[in-house]
């Protein structure tokens, strides 16, 4: 049993001006974009012809699988986008075309409930031999994850009959017997699923197999194995190589994929960055659902060292496109870096399973820093532009020019051959009410500040929670809080480690409530009456610099506001970022934004190096250096504008 | 004919306290440590066994080849490095090693001329089936210079028989003709191979099939062709493959080998660094050789475009490690860069051919400048540890955890699987007379400062030049002139372009001597009774910005004094370099070194910013700055002492 819960959507609805826009751009927007992308029905993109695979494994059209091995998951994962803004609102239309989805994959489905079109289409006889490579796992978890949430929103069963025969035919491949192949995805995603599968339907064979995956995972050869049966052919280029997979970077092959050691044994991030945040994020329910402390301890020494070592302050992590992968402590290059979007999503997930087992600001803090600055970014503000890859400095020439920096795209991208980042945002923004408030049996914690309607219950009876705040822009957070069938019950309020300072009032009267050490406020009162409170948060533009040993930010400030990064763009600054020099001694004024709607924007004032025309490479200094006004805005909406330079960590006067 | 001529050896012998101690490094230590590590001697090093691949060729030991496919190089490196050295000075024991070595050379060629000890062993049926990708012509270019080399020092020419039967198996394998290759090397070095053998033998079949390289590169499909038929098999990983050869960046593949566009018409350095400085010696060779206007210009442009756009202030070349490869204008990264060694190297040899048809400042101090700083760089001052990669900034922490920094060694090597480098450097070390002096029919100018004797022969007669210098610490340099065989002629001296002011004095009164537009003062004179000539270039330290499109530098200054460029290291300055800003605004101090005896060291001044012990990523900025002394060591010296951090673009203040 979990030591603390998430909530269902029944007990909590958010409506927020600031996140009601996303909500709608998803609805209307980012999920029919996205049906049209699966249909190859947007000209000058990378195709998709995702749905037509489906169609083609059904027998009901006649071709090539296209794409890459696991394209299948794309329609996933649109699949579990609608379900989640389903769930908030129930829409004809868009159930219509996700039952018509729905009944092709069915068709796609084998006798056995096999279910992935690559093989099906182009090597049936070769399913399950190239585990490692070929993502039939990680598609069968999105489609699990998918099944569940449109079913949970819809109440319509046949989708999850699809997952059972899926995951049944699953454990039948899979598992410690002698028959069985005794490993474990190459892609983590599954053990997520299983986790979801074992809550909707309490069966434990489920969570069984979860962590058959889980704690089989680098303890043995399973993949060393597979490769020599496979006669040591890559999948990718059909080359016989030395190692099982590509050797992406100076690490181990075994990184890439974290099974180098037993993942409890596992004490620093490494590999792809989001096979690493969704294997933690099983592990961390995992722990959770089963009370193991030792995995809960091994999560916990991952997350201490991707919060303290490998964190970008945007919440991206990932330094290196290599393997879209971590590297080591320290390492946080600003344009040469990867910080994919997706990982920023598995960094969510994560630190919301840690909160299962632990009441900790840290999680919280790292889901808002990850949200309102990653996450966001990765979308423009019409929902039909993504970025993959999120720099904190761009200059376009640079990105054109050099080898090392040309996976950084200047401006964001209609779709993407490998397009995961998309999709996973469109699931992610619907379903951000899971995140606000967790609850065990006296107790509701509030951990992200969104306007909502909640009721949240207890051990015994519940409390109504109404939340109003113009957060992320203010941080004066209102609760309406009022308890049912029963008086006396506590709201844990989390003070973020941004906040300098903060008031809280009950029924209108300033209290003195301390921060205890997990970083919660724990207001215990009696609710029977309603009762009001506030909680202000110090909301004041800071200066951050990096720790010492990220030495590519020596020299280099950034600032932020509340949960907010905000950056340098050409636009508002002109071209040479990096000539402006901003001074720490000088007040910084909160302006409203004249490009977006409530938005703050940042002045600050600095010193900028006169930028003569020049036609030699190198020349004598001169060093004229005149003050100049700095313009900030909030990191998350950057390049919505006239594309150029962007720059998050400024050179310090 | 060419407008300049180089002088001979019998016309030149430096004489000098900074270049004797390097050619007596390379004497002994640097030419005996690679034939140790030829025959695998060194433990603890990347094994060469290139030796014993002649040998086994030969048929007097048996085995598998081993190494790269081009491992035969280095022998013939090594061995141009030699007759290089035995130029100098005659040496029983080198010279018999050589002789050895040229037996097991001689014992390999095959009956018709060819010699590749790779295909010889491995692939017998496969010679010139890979042109591209196998470096059989590259291999076959460095013997013939290491022949000639040898041939001119010692006047044995059991060497040059090997060489000439090799170019005339080449000459049956490749031409205009039908039914031979119409194709072109995919590592261009034959062509300065072939036109130095020209010079050597004044055979004009040489030249021609030079020219053929030169002019067929880029105009045909011979790569594409040659691709097609060997199945489309890439050599490197036996799989087949989409494009002839790997695409190492994001640039065309064909850029790789510069066969883009017919050489006459490429206007900007692209691909591979050592391959395009090496076709563009030879195409300004050939230039000069055959007045060929047109193809001066091509070089001439490539030249612009190298120095005002893509040149490293240490001279070197090459912006990115994948390919090895020049990217676009301005991209000069200091931290992910390549500016290998070779390129530098490469660059000399470019620039020297430039000088046979145009007498421009613009190419000795390209010369120097590669020279002073990235050749002798790439060497420690022991002569046994290398850099084949040379960085402006190193933090080794960084190059330990970023992948795109992680092909740039912190710490100078014992030896290379693919040891281009350090033989490079060998040969060309012992040879830098020949940079000294060019000469027409009535002048001679004088390029590089270097103490030596000469006699250099005019159209008429000869001028005896004795060059006294302290460079590159001190910028006098004294001239002892006499004309023999005629009274008046004309001696140019460079004044570089680093060099605010100058002063000329003519028999020890100064004379108002003003500079030509192509960088040289022209001193006419009587020389008949002897002169001395005294040149003073001011050398001071100079604060050098970079062009603001150099992205990279915005913020930042580098120091030179005279060619030298300056560096901070962590030895005199602590970790954390980018703390420290350079403040221009005072002095910098000429300290004597007391590390190295007669080096000028650089003290400046700046300010640091206080280094906390701190344990969080982020933090509030508390910005206390504190004035410290700055030290700075020649850029060529770095890493000859404790490793650490390495710094050349300086924050400034």
């Amino acid at each position: 049993m979990e030591k603390y819960r998430l909530i269902d959507k029944t007990e909590c609805t958010i409506n927020d001006s600031f996140w009601n826009r996303y909500t709608a751009l998803v609805r209307e927007s980012v999920i029919p974009y996205q049906w049209e992308i699966l249909n190859d029905r947007i000209p000058d993109s990378e195709p998709s012809h995702s749905i037509r695979n489906f169609k083609i494994a059904a027998g009901t059209l006649t071709g090539e699988f296209y794409g890459e091995v696991f394209q299948d998951s794309d329609v996933y994962k649109w699949l579990e986008a609608v379900g989640n803004v389903l769930l908030l609102e129930r829409n004809q239309d868009l159930e219509a075309k996700a039952d018509e989805v729905i009944c092709i994959i069915e068709e796609a489905q084998e006798a056995d409930g096999y279910l992935n079109t690559y093989y099906s289409i182009m090597e049936p006889d070769k399913k399950w031999t190239n585990v490692l490579e070929c993502h039939e796992l990680y598609c069968a978890g999105h489609f699990i994850e998918g099944a569940i949430s449109y079913f949970r929103a819809t109440g319509k069963d046949r989708v999850l009959k699809i997952a059972f025969r899926l995951a049944n035919h699953i454990e039948t491949v899979f598992g410690p017997e002698e028959g069985k192949l005794h490993g474990y995805p190459g892609h983590q995603e599954i053990e997520i699923a299983l986790l979801r599968l074992y809550e909707v339907t309490g069966t434990k064979r489920y969570l069984d197999l979860a962590k058959y995956f889980i704690d089989t995972r680098g303890t043995n050869d399973f993949f060393e194995q597979e490769f020599e049966k496979r006669d040591r052919i890559c999948f990718w280029n059909k080359a016989k190589e030395q190692y099982p997979n590509r050797r992406y970077n100076q690490f181990s092959y075994k990184n890439y994929n974290q099974f180098h050691l037993p993942v409890r044994q596992q004490k620093e991030a490494t590999g792809h960055a989001v096979r690493a945040v969704y294997m933690y994020t099983a592990m961390a329910d995992l722990a959770a659902k089963t009370e193991d402390k030792e995995l809960f301890a091994a999560c916990k020494e991952l997350w201490e060292n991707i919060v303290s070592k490998q964190l970008y302050i945007t919440g991206g992590i990932g330094s290196t496109p290599s393997g879209e992968a971590f590297t080591l402590g320290y390492d946080l290059p600003n344009d040469t870096n990867y910080s994919e979007t997706c990982a920023s999503i598995g960094l969510m997930f994560f630190a919301q399973k840690m909160l299962l087992s632990e009441a900790n600001r840290t999680y919280a803090d790292v889901i808002e820093q990850a949200l309102y600055n990653t996450v966001l970014g990765g979308m423009n503000d019409q929902g039909n532009r993504f970025f993959y890859v999120n720099p904190l400095a761009v200059v376009p020439e640079n990105c054109k020019a050099s080898t090392e920096r040309n996976h950084v795209k200047p401006v964001r991208q209609k779709w993407f051959a490998c397009a995961c980042c998309p999709p996973n945002i469109a699931r992610t923004l619907p379903s951000l009410w899971q995140y606000a408030y967790t609850a065990d049996k006296d107790t509701v914690y509030s951990h992200l500040f969104m306007g909502s309607e909640a009721e949240i219950k207890l051990g015994e009876g519940s409390l109504e929670i109404k939340q109003e705040t113009n957060y992320p822009w203010s941080g004066k957070i209102k609760y309406q809080v009022k308890s049912k069938g029963r008086d006396r019950a506590t709201l844990a309020i989390r003070i973020p480690s941004w906040a300098p300072a903060y008031t809280v009032k009950v029924a209108g009267q300033e209290v003195s409530a301390e921060v205890a050490d997990n970083g919660y406020v724990y207001l215990s009162e009696d609710f029977a009456n309603g009762l009001e409170i506030e909680v202000e948060l110090k909301m004041t533009a800071r200066i951050l610099k990096s720790n010492k040993n990220v030495h590519y930010n020596l020299g280099r400030v950034a600032v932020t506001r509340g949960p907010i990064v905000y950056c340098l763009e050409e636009a508002d600054n002109g071209k040479y970022l990096d000539l402006i020099e901003f001074d720490p001694s000088e007040p910084i004024e909160e302006v409203p934004s004249k490009h977006w709607s409530g938005v703050t924007e940042l002045k600050a004032a600095g010193v900028r190096e006169a930028a003569a025309e020049e036609s030699e490479l190198y020349q004598d200094y001169q060093g004229q250096k005149e003050t100049t006004e700095i313009q900030m805005v909030p990191y998350f909406l950057w390049n919505n504008r006239t594309p150029g330079e962007m720059l998050t960590w400024m050179r310090v006067k």
